[in-house]
């Protein structure tokens, strides 16, 4: 760091504050500015802060001289490969759709959804069974009789799931049940629950709190990175703001800023950000648009009849067009829609996309754990 | 307006809010809400407001009827037709790019800039002469004389242009001089300056301020479409946040949400949005496949000598790399950009598109009033 | 609900939005508003929510009926009466302040603050032992060990002291060594947490998160009133904002419009809201003349040797001015601050408040749990 | 400046980067910072931008060398005297209240209204003429006419009077009739107006924008100060944030900041941060705890027959008891109220506080030019 000492500072003040930081651990050296002085120090402990430094009389101001990269190198930098959730692929050139209803409330809904989305060109599903609800009155969720109906839908169509966990305490008890984990908004800085969800070593959905900017939302996957997992997914959701037309503000520009950035993955949930069906396919088709690994969409065929975000469901009829929209883009920029549609594949496209996952239900081919699927990439 | 009565108003409560609202001259009626009382207020004078009833002692609550929708219908609804300056078409399914510096500072930059942007494809310039400097500090622009010279390079490429007003005593001394006005951020509600401008008859390009939403917003142009003037470009610029990744936040939302509602074309301005060339690209991509008409963009090619936002300029080589992106964008949903590149005129086509405007120096084909242009299309 | 009807809906149109909700099991009866048509919906299972309602065809809004309050009445119209933390009392007339380090470092350190704290005035303690850090590469907190020392300072002061959990796995562990427990700004909504501090019995800090409105935080304390727990102090410690020369934006106008609303205390930490050390007295007096009913303020004498927050703590003096300043503003309006200045119990007073505890260390007179504290008031 | 390579330049890198800054004017000197390095610029001519300089390759960070206070110091560090309008002061130790109604609708009213303030202790009068209202269909306030009641109603209750302006060509045609020129929030940054305004040499009232930051909000008094103006008095009113349980998030922390770094008067606008009469005497009392030299706020005994911000009048009752308030925190702190209340003056202070100024209907004692008036201070 240098610090730059006030303009009145004489030599003796100089002195002083060099003494000081001396005595707090660290080396000093003294710099001429022109006609302003300066000393560069360094602090081999990492323990002095910017603000403790700017408490010592006769200093104006503290420059850090460091990059300002909050994040290790080596974990970051590295070539550029994607996250796999079984079959699902985000980043690296891949792009992959997670679609799914807010919550898991009826397992006759659920079906119909999981076909739809499956049949649309959806990569993997999404659902909630542990939920974060403003006030206690609201519905809470299903919990893990919801977490079973999720992961039989799953097996049922052959594709992997995300959902949210919410307490480090269930991390152990759905250790078998999840594909991956999402941690959502509200628990981005639940460090407790990063570092038990870490353990798992499956893949984790980290979206970004609605009041975090991108120092802070880079330094919770940090917590994870640190702890040994790499396969860390940013979603980007939308932001704080005092708009009314939106529910959140959907930070666009954050998507080629972190992608110029870190080499995680960054996928877009248009659904929250957008807060109402009619203005999800323009957020949608934009972030796939400035970069984006992917998506996660709520869709829903009966939202009238739902507890939770009724408001923000994409009708399946709407998420199909929104694929197709999807698709169109991604082959601008040369990078590849996962699945990819069955007309790419054998010439017997017929304007939907089917996967085609050899699993039988109850099965996710590639399902593994995500050292070996980063290996195998 | 419904006056919602308080739980535990009783008949005299809500005979005596009657009469209050009566006194004030407007026609009342009462309504039975299961247990609950309510009047229905008629305020055929247009008088009354939400806040002044809501003074009323029992009111809990006052409910607008109408629509919200703040706009006279018959000036929004009607069909979407692009507005023109001079070639350049905005909106109806024409998509057009303005390009040029921040500043004018300096003829020979200004020459060497307005030719690279023309021969990347753009359809209109843009350039300040009259400035609005947060600092008096600061450089305060060219004012007329750097009119003049953003007059004869417009002329020189064949390209029209639009410029910023600041000032309504500005306007009738630039009358026979400017293509389009520019209404920026900082004056979008200086409504004295607004009517001066209407006066014109030439296309108006309203930005949105930073803190305004979108129905402040809409209302700036009201004031712009009352006065009888229709040839109003909305331009979305970036609301402030608290992020610091980017200037301002882009309201990406914005663009269906305003196109779901108004007839006029909306464009983005990434450059100011972004704050950073590196990020103006994504934003203008997300920008184009969100369905905006068009961008206004920001290009110099030796921003390190310039005195305003160099650090937002895009090199003409970046672009002329965006302008490939935004006629591949276009194309997917079956707009048109202006001008069409060659190739698809002429077959001569070479990846570089190139405008073609009869225009000799000194005159812009096709440039005319507003309400011509209008019929024309 | 009403349900208002699109303008150009017919009665077939009503008819039909008439039987879904009905199929959704809501009761609904008709309303005339003038020339418009509207249902009235009686939803006893409370299953309904607006979004969904919305989203019936030939609906064009749905206005709650409900007075928007979210908290049962029950739970917060009761007579106001203080939450006590030992002979600390917030509310109902009382005034006390918590003052403390922010992390605990150093237990030398410790016992400088607490005496200067104890001898200015402060009412009780505050002190980090597990942190939530932003970067898992800063300083994480002293954890168990931290805590004990922080135990031990209290005892020797005679002031209780409140502490932040981040963990529900924490609760049981520092279930007998804590005296009230501080739930930190990025776990307001961390409703397992919440819950599982319920059950300690022990009064509980909420601090609002920068990024929650007034209804979210709200709804988090309903959590801890629905488990039966009524002993919440509200904290108001700011909002995050654009602006630079405070960390976040203190909202003053929380505090009438929460004591206009609800019967719990409500106190404000002026030191994260100013995040520098020079504006926390300013702060911390505009909330106590707004009518707060305590403070928490950071206090280290040597800020530079810190790991945490160096800039905003103030030193031992600044406080005992502070301290000046909050009797005599306390004194304007017949409210109380506790501890009492000596002067004001026996005339011995001589312009430093000092604290009558009779309970040796190890011990504070009157710590019990807060349902007894809340009948002995 | 300093310029920070980045931490792979080389010595030709370096020398690249000198050579430019050298050619765009610049006088360069070389600096090690330990293993890195950095370049010092003297810029005589101002000329540079930290933006422009972070063009050229191989820079990491452009660190500004100046206190980073855009204000000249000549114009601020001054000694702080009051800004007089007639007998009304501002700052100085001197504290006054500035009341009147949001519109001048009515004579009639208007003539209770300023009688109810005068009785309660305001020192000033406000009233709008020209507004700026956001909807061109909203009423537009009464113009010159509406000026000449608030002129006579003014000199009836002997106190002087601000009122808005909203466009330069409106500053000559009011200038004998105007005591002091209200710049409201929307016109911060139309420096046209300030410029015009500034000619005057009345007071100027310069409200702060709600999306300015306070740098911003200083640079719009520098463009006064700049032209040779010093009576400027700042007036923070809330900023627009997410929160709707206000209208604006007033700023209280810009209190204690501005006066620790400028020596012009900082008011507070109580009635436009709250936006409902409830919560604005919580608001007052904190700005005038927090520092504030005074308020404006809005009062109407019928606020619900306004056409203009009904909800956040306070009846001349409410104001009356806020005027005891201020009464009782200003003499706190050893500042004096203007007026000062009768007892004050002669001990037949009755509760009430009366005016006593000398001047017979239509003049107003001590009304004269801002520079007399700072002389006689």
């Amino acid at each position: 760091m240098i610090i730059l000492l006030s303009p009145d500072a004489g030599p003796s003040d100089r002195d002083a504050v060099r003494a000081a930081v001396e005595r707090l651990g660290a080396t000093v050296g003294e710099v001429e500015l022109g006609s302003r002085q300066a000393l560069l120090v360094e602090d081999a402990g990492g323990r002095l802060t910017v603000g403790a430094l700017s408490r010592l009389p006769h200093v104006q101001r503290v420059v850090p001289l460091d990059s300002g990269t909050p994040l290790a190198a080596g974990s970051l930098t590295r070539e550029r490969r994607p996250v796999a959730l079984g079959p699902a692929l985000f980043g690296g050139g891949h792009v992959s759709v997670i679609a799914g209803p807010c919550t898991i409330e009826d397992p006759e809904h659920l079906r119909v959804i999981t076909h739809a989305v499956r049949d649309a060109g959806a990569a993997a599903l999404r659902g909630g069974a542990f939920k974060v609800r403003t006030s206690p009155h609201a519905y809470q969720g299903g919990g893990l009789e919801a977490l079973t109906h999720l992961r039989a839908a799953s097996r049922d169509v052959g594709l992997p799931f995300f959902t949210e966990l919410t307490d480090p305490r269930q991390v152990e008890q759905v250790a078998d049940l999840v594909d991956g984990v999402q941690i959502g908004a509200r628990h981005m800085q639940n460090f407790p629950l990063l570092l038990e969800a870490a353990k798992l070593g499956k893949p984790i959905l980290l979206k970004r709190h609605m009041a975090a900017d991108l120092e802070e939302f880079l330094l919770a996957a940090e917590y994870v990175l640190q702890a040994g997992h790499e396969d860390v997914i940013l979603c980007e959701r939308g932001i704080k703001s005092a708009e009314r037309h939106v529910r959140y503000m959907l930070d666009i520009g954050a998507i080629p800023w972190l992608k110029q950035r870190v080499g995680l993955p960054i996928i877009v949930d248009p659904s929250h950000a957008a807060g109402h069906h009619e203005l999800v396919p323009g957020l949608a088709r934009a972030a796939i648009a400035a970069g984006a690994d992917g998506l996660i969409v709520e869709v829903h065929h009966a939202p009238e009849a739902t507890r939770c975000d009724a408001l923000q469901a994409l009708s399946p009829g709407a998420f199909a067009e929104l694929m197709n929209d999807v698709r169109s883009l991604v082959a601008l920029d040369g990078r590849r829609v996962v699945p990819a549609p069955l007309h790419a594949l054998d010439g017997e496209g017929n304007g939907v996309a089917r996967v085609r996952l050899a699993g039988a239900p109850g099965r996710i081919d590639g399902q593994h754990t995500a050292a070996s699927s980063r290996r195998s990439v």
